[in-house]
């Protein structure tokens, strides 16, 4: 039942609860968290807001599902894993990359052992829309560019989703080095009116070690000409090798050096079929989902692991893991040195 | 609203009701159509049984949606075209391949004369899922197997698309020579639970001529192994051409002549961006969806054509003009030669 | 030893043997091929021109290489067949696509029967270099528009390449029902100054029956806007299928049904391995071979074959049989009716 | 004129002169160098001799060729470069993708402003043939795992061709921090029949800024699984980006902002067409050349320099400019810190 929308824009909000069918409009999301009648927050707003409503919402025993990056920092996001976890309710970062059917397919093939010992991580996640001058910061849509509404740029917002992704498919990562770039400098900001000094990184990359002895490159920007979101990821195992590309959504590149010689070739593998993850819920083999599915496999996921008792991630904690490394990243891009990443527990 | 779902298997329609949130069931389909708060009819059930429901829910003055192929063949389609012209009710094909963003670009770009003189046309429509022996026909799921309800094989199943949108975006076909085949000569039938002789088309191929000059080839199969649902068409022009694919659903490929001459070269366009079809209403750039939007689209277009008086085609005299083509390829099948197509008058 | 160059213009021929290295110059090839120290001829002029001369260089007992297509029609070629064979010359026709390592790996495959039986065949060649109204016609370059000096248009020249390559690969062919089409009418011819009638084809297109069952598609012409040279050949087997493109020249494309479910899917063979058709003899993997190497190759064929007394193909019969296929294809674009092949019994 | 072929093992350089036409054989390369006959030597040798032939070949006054990279380190390369310019001796290196028509010409449209500011750089070359442990290091064609012979590993033998590419077409590189491992701590040693340790890096990655400001990433490795030479660079510009891979050799991947909305994309450039670099020399459009052809373009640009008095690149010069930026990756690998990169002055 989708009880209530909350937004400080009551009329917008209204407009919203009506088109998609929410039952009540509140514009307050303290009072939001105070109904007796909601069961689970959903935090859609900007970074610099999920701290206190998710801190509120666990204390008021309500089980949450974050937007991601879960916090502005680690440090913040430490105290929200700990409000949860003392709470006890059930929490997710909506890190909606790892329920692409094709994603899930490269976990399970990694878990299998089919690539073996892994020596190489790659991913980037490509946009190109902030390259004109002439874009403000700041206000609706726009406050990804305010640092300090956003925490930081790419690094946050693009990279994260790489992270988190290379976390859940080749574990922990031990340090980094990394660049970070500002191509332009100043910005109208919206809401004050003035040309306002940017905060953000425009761009970020980065080198770094897993904890199973493999080399990684990251690199996340929104100046690459040509690239709407173009987020892709390879890794090269001593048996095999994956490679995966948003825009090409439904197809897994695989590897196998296992096969005949002769005919020996990457496959083009179009994950539409019914044992593949997810898709014997969906249309018949070649005809594709969209990217919104992704949280529909996410939402199926998270209730199922209520029913189950088993809770479905990426948890907060999964989230604290990647705000630690982006913090090692942004730390390092500072010193000019490598910086070790502040490593998360296991529960 | 969706006032009721209608099946034969009363406990299978109540599940779907509580599944899909349908307000009521019925078990005869002349009952439902005798409902006073039914307005639409949605015909999803086996060929052979369009033409008498679309009659009776023409008669009843219900406004109607009609799985392809329209028909059995291009008689009785007239017959339905006749019923709902006479009724004056709302009337639409489930053509959907029109309302994928990238083939609606394609519409665009050729209504906008950018690609001059057409000299050739192809499409394909290639299956691999009846190539084993062991699949029997008739029954749920497999009645396109049985001449009886399916009419025929490929050449109504998968050729129609092809031909409904070659029709749409190149004009009418004037002649064919085709040749069609059943691979597999007999198959247990699921209903008689007999051997039975397999009386539909495994594959169907064609030449034709449109009626502005063009040159065309068409070929469907369910026996092309490695391909589960790949529609593809292309069009050459003077000055430019255009090629989609059904297994690359968002991008469209287009090639201008007039392009210079060192950089000229096929444009991959990815059909995301605000100002492509349909999309302002979906995700932002970069991020596509799925198949079953062109469904959502065709019902955005029919009611957006009711409120504006301008009814959305695909309409039944447009269905009925792809069975005069799927006829004469059948026909020529047989005759071994080239086969006139039976025009339909633009209405 | 290179020890002679033919021309008619005697300037031309001997600037291009002192490029090539070529010993000594004729101008009438009467003279080269009474030359006693010339042991083989490679007839590299027109179409209207091949007969007359492997005739005479048959008789005076001279190994021929003949470029394609072999002759003006196939009863031509017929009596080029008994020449070669009565004079027990070898002899050859430059059909060079079978030596283009990924398309000799395709019919590897195909000869070890990995394929299964066979159900579909298509084939097209697509150039786009004679859309221009102002393009003339005859004379240098320009011979394959006059129909007096080619025979025909793209069936003879690119169309019997995509009948070769399949009569290697999957047998011959029985049977076929063809269009062709001449879009541009009348053409300025460069030898008599004047506008005439275009008697070749620009376009040809047909459907087919092999011997072995399997259907077909074939297609060629000049006026598919974008494509330079766009040579590719699909072939749908039982159990596995080969797709093959000229633009992509070293790669084989193949999917195979036998491969475990989840990882099943088309596999893009990169054909510069040392287990790869002749590449042993080239560069190091990953590393490709360019189009004029598949001349090399079936150089090396030939001279391999004369030394183990087993000829390598495709002989003058093989030509023979190419052209009996071009001779039905032109028959039935004429007839409007299926014309059977001749066949030509292997020796 | 082949004049002389020169190796060590006087057989082998036997067989290999009379296969390709040397007109004599040395076993002592200073006898060669000493020869009067001789006006070029080639250096084709190992890597840890290529300083000592080219001091003793300049000091005789011979132009040069010489395999990359040109030295061990940027200190011989130095030197080097010091006897060539001393000698006036013309020289080059044997950076040959800058040869290649599809990198030519990513050259010229750059050099043309159509990228307008740069932002990003990547490149990498991926190969797969050193993964297994049974591999031995040293002697014929394994020298390159040999550090004393090699001077390193991939970091001299593929990220030196990625850097000289990138200096070519971006500028000077600034500062690098880089990573490397060694996958294979041990391997049996060829010559000295024992395990010995493995001196040389088998991946290597770093992070550079450009003087243009432009950000890059770069990596190789010989542990890619399934990469047999895929080296792939692209450039980000303000206007429009660039791609290429070595792998689809004659394609330039080409988005330009500037195209119309609605039909902007990635524009395939298939590199075969005579207004494209190089290519009026080779065969009719869509046919393409081999990789050989990269050097042979190298040796015409070379000998057309020498006519022309204007030297053709990549010279020694420019090899040094490779060297300096590889010995920053080392030595950053080994410090943990950005390391400024030693500059070449332009000449």
């Amino acid at each position: 039942m989708l009880q209530a929308i909350c937004a400080r824009d009551g009329a917008k909000a209204k407009a919203f609860a009506e088109q998609w069918g929410y039952a009540s409009v509140e514009t307050d999301w303290k009072k939001l968290i105070a109904r007796k009648d909601i069961d689970l927050i959903d935090i859609a707003s900007p970074n610099n807001t999920h701290a206190e409503m998710a801190m509120a919402a666990a204390a008021a025993g309500k089980m949450i599902l974050c937007e991601k990056p879960l916090a502005m920092n680690g440090a913040q996001a430490e105290t929200m894993v700990k409000a949860v976890e003392k709470a006890k309710v059930p929490n997710m970062v909506w890190y909606n990359y790892r329920r692409v059917p094709a994603v899930t397919l490269a976990k399970q093939l990694i878990d299998e052992g089919r690539l073996g010992r892994i020596f190489h991580y790659r991913a980037k996640f490509l946009q190109d829309w902030t390259i004109s001058k002439d874009l403000p910061q700041g206000g609706a849509g726009l406050w990804r560019l305010d640092v300090k509404v956003a925490g930081s740029g790419v690094t946050g917002d693009l990279l994260a989703h790489c992270i988190d992704t290379a976390l859940w498919l080749n574990g922990p990562i031990d340090k980094v080095t990394a660049m970070t770039e500002t191509f332009i400098k100043e910005r109208k900001h919206t809401i004050s009116g003035k040309v306002e000094k940017v905060g953000i990184d425009d761009a970020s990359a980065f080198l770094a070690r897993f904890s199973n002895g493999s080399m990684a490159t990251f690199e996340s920007t929104r100046y690459a000409r040509g690239h709407k979101a173009l987020y892709t990821f390879e890794i090269n195992g001593e048996h095999a090798s994956i490679f995966w590309d948003l825009h090409d959504l439904h197809r897994l590149q695989y590897f196998d050096h296992r096969d005949e010689g002769i005919v020996r070739g990457w496959r083009a593998l179009h994950i539409t079929d019914g044992d593949h993850p997810y898709m014997k819920h969906w249309w018949v083999p070649g005809l594709q989902i969209g990217y919104e599915h992704t949280f529909i496999h996410q939402v199926a996921d998270f209730l199922q692991g209520l029913q189950d008792g088993k809770p479905a991630g990426p948890s907060f904690r999964d989230g604290l893991a990647t705000d630690h490394v982006t913090d090692a990243v942004l730390q390092s891009a500072k010193s000019g040195r490598w910086e070790k990443v502040k490593q998360v527990r296991k529960k």
